[in-house]
């Protein structure tokens, strides 16, 4: 850590200051420059992060040289992480893992056969939400329970495995029962108390990224998850939120290379709803094959004119089908396969 | 809600989509003009916003008419809420309320030497936090009940009325027995199962805007306390993220006049976690008085040097009674008091 | 033009309103719902863009339903425009065209060297900065008309196009002589006398996106061009601001997709400002192929180390040279060539 | 400068940057700490700007020390800056100066009543654009040298000095001519040959931030005209641009104690702009005023319902009045005069 000092500091502040870091177990050195006098301090940095040192007087600002997070860290693990989520599937790997299904589960009928479709194109994950997290009170709030039984439901006729999303720490005995992958939404990406929860669990968990967090933010959060004994996690881009509005999200395709070159876990691209139009969903899916991605989470719905959400970025299975014959075209010209 | 189609759209593709409207009991209307034909539909707008109207074959864009929020909105009451605290405080009349004190519970006696200061300087209600919500799993996550019960100690000695955080619905009966105002912080703005949970709780909740939340969506979420039947919301701007980093956060002084137009809810402005510096506090609180705020958070700590977090943006007693001294005069120059 | 009004909006101020939406030769016509009565308005929506109508008592807010460019549409024109850029080369068809070079020209020997090589491994355009555009007035401002000099020397002895930016109205004469496209910088982008003076050159012009300019904004600023008569705009995608810092700017990689379709113009992707790091522009590049660009404005230095400018973003010839070999894959894979 | 270098970085990586750094006259010193080592180097941090550091093998990140500003820094000049504009009026001192005006110049009989009104509620500059920078070609573009003319009649007429928009290099001598203070637009502050032109000019200069461009970067911005030798410059907050979009930009009203404690030069702020709501302008003007601005500068129009552009904003002047008289008790109450 580095604690920049005001042109104006005294000596009897730096005594102040190094003496302080000192007793915390810690060694500074000092250097006097030309215009500023700096503190490096050597150690386990973690000690001085719970230290206000800007309130100190005589401090200008404190620049941190390590990173806050270890587990997720490449500097931790050099290796690529492959995460087995059933039935010989990895993620993480050379095969870059399809899941695609309804943005929520509705109609026990509809999911089955979206499922086959979707299983028929290539798919190898169904997605749909049984708890739905919505902006309004009045919108549909999702079956619940009843979800999770159509999605066993469908697994069952399909062979698909299951991701879904987990709200409320009350529920994760009842999500851990029907997923194959926990999913942790957007919103959720800092209810750290939901992130301890699904840190003790043995199933796989998909993290989305915050819609305004940054991609340091979400490698602390799935820290979280991984100091709690859980290291299968995966990292999902979905797009942030920025101030160009005729995309509902800005898909931060920079966010696949950066992740995978900070850290070892895998990366999953939801281009869904990383634009809100289902007419973008196709060119934002190659491009994140193209940048790197291990995966893909699109959704897909039959008759989106009848779905209870966000049916206006959902593809249809045809379409879901053809683009996932172009994506394998893509997968190929950058030596990985879906 | 108009619906905007396509120039290319055929009659057919507006004929599909009126039937559609007609059958959810709506009454649509079409209007061509030279360049473009709209569908403009008349009623229950809420019926229209859980179809996706988008995905239709024609059509080019669709654009609602109506807030979607109901309860918060200054069409549903005119008058301003006030908010009834307890010990006779009430929040959104003439009185600017202050709350301040530590960001973090950490030592009893420590918080009760803070607590007589800020009330010895004109503060009424004590915040400190007892569950923290922090970005890594490796620093202080608060004291638990442990720190509740040091807040009810420190009313006890004072009287000041007390806010604090809840940060998980498993936890609301705990928090529910010593706080007078329930915080749900700027993280969980739309964690939705949790709104739900204080929704239904009878006392009055302060929730914070999410770091990268419109206002709008501030008033969604609040929408879901008052659905449930809790009408006693205080809305809360602590400061949005920009591209700015100067400041920890952009303080979105707009907000105030803003959200007092849409809604009748009382707003209270968080200086310290809107600017992260506390040589900035003084002139954020000001500026918030001046635009009209019903109200402070401010984060107030004897020893910053010491404190587990934030202590970067603690005002120390001595400032926040001399600030308190200014911010007298400029209520008095809005014909407020404080 | 859709006029929403307040719900106590009365009979006076609706009147008020049609009569002035008459004078300017349009034809209101209102209708009246539940909860608020709209004004649709019919005509030349240009002649209300310069009408403040929010102002009119009774208005809550109006919403323009077309687009206010139109030169620059997909509507005005359905087909792909194709630039002849000289030696035959055209930027909008099959072929995706690859611009690479320094940021700034600073030795003629050295501008010479990476000429050759961008060209031995496929590119058709030599970029290079004359005028800089800098943040700091200490830091280097380019060579100015020498830099140009340096440009036409590497364009006899390569062949290689130049593309070169124009920062000052004043020096449009000298710029046109060097270059074969005039590039707009993203600072410049609403530098709008700049846009007029391009509009009324016969070189085509490369147009960067501003830093935090939308999509739709971009397109305006082309209308500026376009409305003076110079219909050969290529737009650059370069990256926005946002608040992720771990790169510099966030590649809007929905941008590609997006101008495509909503304009006819050619779009380039700029992958090395658009991450700021050398390591990213690989993977940025490759997503803005599979995503559909038309070109890419790629930097390439020999010694990165002894840049002047932008060093660490650059890509050194032997890199580039690899890169051009997957880039070619993957044009193969969504039917384009490089 | 800090120069960070990977873990797995190697002695002769080091020796090759330290040896460097020595031939660029500086001196470097090495520290090995547990987890990194870390490379000081004291000096003319300058030198080093112009050397991309991060391209060096085994570099991790570079993080400078000192700021790249120099003479608007307060280091450099302890005492606020206060700059004579005129007929005795002073920037920067006790008094806060209002500035008032229609948004463009249309009519001169119009503009002298408007300069009138706002002469007799206490404003001492009139503003006013006869260069109009407008999104769409197809928008009023200002009435060019007959809007200056109509400007110096207003001025005759009410003894207002007059600030105005430079646009273009070409028009220095024409807006020197006629304006007391040239005003640089927010899409021209990072248009560095129009800065330089200001800088070589004798008159004060507004300089507006740019709406995505961070304190710094309008620092520096106000460097280039420093450092051309005109010391006569206000800094303009008017609105930054985030995903907020109830108002059309937020006013960063921390910006303004945090200029001022970064640079002696004066802050003005421009809540029209900022906020695009007339409504919104009295709270943003008074919390300006309580965060202690300098100046304002605001949008009056006699009938906003015809104006040209940014009706919408303005204020009528009877508004202005009644908002100018509440100024006054606040300014008071903040020790300042009005």
């Amino acid at each position: 850590m580095i604690i920049v000092l005001r042109p104006d500091a005294t000596q009897k502040q730096i005594d102040h200051i190094t003496e302080k870091v000192k007793k915390l177990g810690l060694k500074p050195w000092v250097s006097k420059g030309v215009e500023r006098t700096i503190i490096g301090v050597i150690g386990e940095e973690d000690v001085l992060r719970i230290q206000p040192l800007e309130v100190f007087a005589g401090v200008e600002k404190v620049m941190p040289i390590l990173t806050p997070y270890k587990l997720v860290s490449r500097d931790f693990k050099k290796d690529d992480t492959k995460i087995n989520i059933g039935s010989g599937v990895k993620v993480g790997g050379k095969k870059i893992v399809v899941m695609a299904g309804p943005c929520s589960v509705e109609d026990e009928k509809l999911l089955i056969t979206i499922a086959k479709k979707v299983k028929a194109a290539g798919a190898t994950v169904l997605r749909g939400g049984a708890f739905k997290p919505r902006t309004s009170p009045y919108s549909f709030q999702g079956l619940g329970e009843k979800g999770l039984k159509y999605l066993a439901r469908a697994k069952k006729e399909t062979g698909l495995l299951i991701v879904t999303e987990l709200m409320d720490t009350r529920d994760i005995k009842l999500v851990e029962k029907y997923a194959d992958i926990i999913q942790v939404g957007a919103r959720n990406m800092q209810n750290f108390n939901l992130l301890k929860t699904v840190g003790k669990s043995k199933k796989p968990v998909l993290l989305k990224r915050g819609m305004s967090s940054t991609v340091r933010e979400l490698l602390m959060s799935a820290e979280y998850i991984l100091s709690e004994g859980n290291f299968n996690v995966m990292l999902c881009e979905r797009g942030i939120r920025t101030f160009e509005d005729y995309t509902r999200f800005t898909l931060d395709i920079n966010a696949v290379p950066s992740i995978k070159s900070l850290s070892h876990l895998p990366v999953i691209v939801d281009p869904s709803h990383a634009t809100g139009r289902w007419g973008l969903v196709g060119p934002a899916s190659k491009a994140a094959v193209a940048a790197g991605c291990d995966g893909l989470l699109i959704e897909v719905h039959s008759s989106p004119e009848d779905a209870f959400s966000d049916g206006s970025q959902s593809l249809i299975p045809e379409n879901f089908s053809a683009l996932m014959r172009e994506l394998r075209k893509i997968a190929l010209a950058v030596d990985r396969k879906i």
